[in-house]
């Protein structure tokens, strides 16, 4: 039962960071929600600090197992589509974190540091797979055209539901589009097959959703 | 007299938003900084909103000023690259409202809407000057590429200030490197002299900066 109460304490949290943004939702605000005393919430989360490191906890384990599972075979440009979605919907479920990121970094050090280490390890993966479709002939680009695609993809990654969120007042997070913002920074450098099958999931993607 | 006390709060706020984050300075911090009282400094400003609405649009004129002169005739890639250095100096010098862009937009409504007029001039300028490179022969890109890159170029424009303050902890605006990661974008689409051009450039830069 007390179980079940953390959790729906975090369920509420994210829910309300995610609607509203963290720095305007207060941990009364969050009890109110609940139907539970700001005593019971604070027995469990002592401040809303210890609240939202909960949920970063949940976002990283989630990001640290999605970017451990890239496999050591041949890479596929319907794979790294397919992770990229996988990707973008995390970002999406935990999406007040990118919406006032500079503040939240700048106000939780550990958080901050241990979001870099999530980038450093994002880095490495874009790399891998650059690198994969490049040893197959699928990618062709100079060195330095290749840090800064990476370092382009990161961006992208990092900012897109920030900007939706300023240039369209969409606080919908929209990863579909996003995937195809990333996969727009990746497609020029494509060779041979890789940019035909790139064609055709552009073509599959606007039947479905046009 | 009174004149340049307004203009030395202004610099001051400035000053203190950028380095500690606007949320974060109060304005008796920038009365403290100049040494006047805060009866004084609210005799020119009599809200925190007013100052921050006053430096938004000094930076709304400046960045109009720029996105107004693109001129009529060929489009050069060393151009768009002097281009892109003004408007990223400009950011950099009001950094603190790219900051904390979405917080500042779901505080000040005027601002948001301001500032997707910034963006939306921004767009129209930068297809204006990918079609003037496209119609002179030297960019070749598919109508969907384009789109995707006008994107993305707004994207990284917008937030690479972001990105350096959260990935590198680098509280310097870097507009040498942002431009070269917007180039980074627009390279992979260049063909013919163009190509060359930015090449000449990118081994210049490399020469200055190394």
């Amino acid at each position: 039962m007390s179980r079940n109460t953390r959790e729906r304490i975090l369920g509420a949290a994210l829910q309300l960071f995610n609607e509203q943004g963290e720095p305007h939702v207060t941990t009364n605000r969050i009890a109110d929600e609940l139907d539970i005393s700001p005593g019971n919430l604070h027995y469990h989360f002592r401040t809303k600090g210890d609240l939202i490191q909960a949920l970063f906890g949940s976002f990283e384990q989630q990001m640290l197992e999605l970017l451990a599972t890239p496999e050591s075979r041949e890479v596929h440009i319907e794979d790294i589509w397919f992770f990229l979605h996988l990707v973008f919907e995390t970002i999406g479920e935990y999406r007040f974190i990118y919406r006032d990121l500079t503040d939240l970094c700048g106000r939780f050090r550990t958080i901050h540091r241990r979001f870099q280490g999530i980038i450093r390890l994002s880095m490495q993966t874009a790399r891998y797979l650059s690198d994969g479709l490049a040893d197959q002939g699928q990618l062709e680009a100079e060195p330095e055209e290749l840090e800064a695609l990476v370092r382009n993809i990161m961006l992208v990654s990092t900012f897109w539901f920030a900007f939706d969120q300023v240039v369209e007042r969409d606080t919908n997070p929209r990863p579909d589009r996003a995937v195809w913002q990333v996969m727009g920074l990746i497609s020029p450098y494509l060779v041979g097959s890789a940019r035909e099958e790139l064609s055709e999931l552009a073509r599959a993607y606007r039947t479905d959703s046009g």
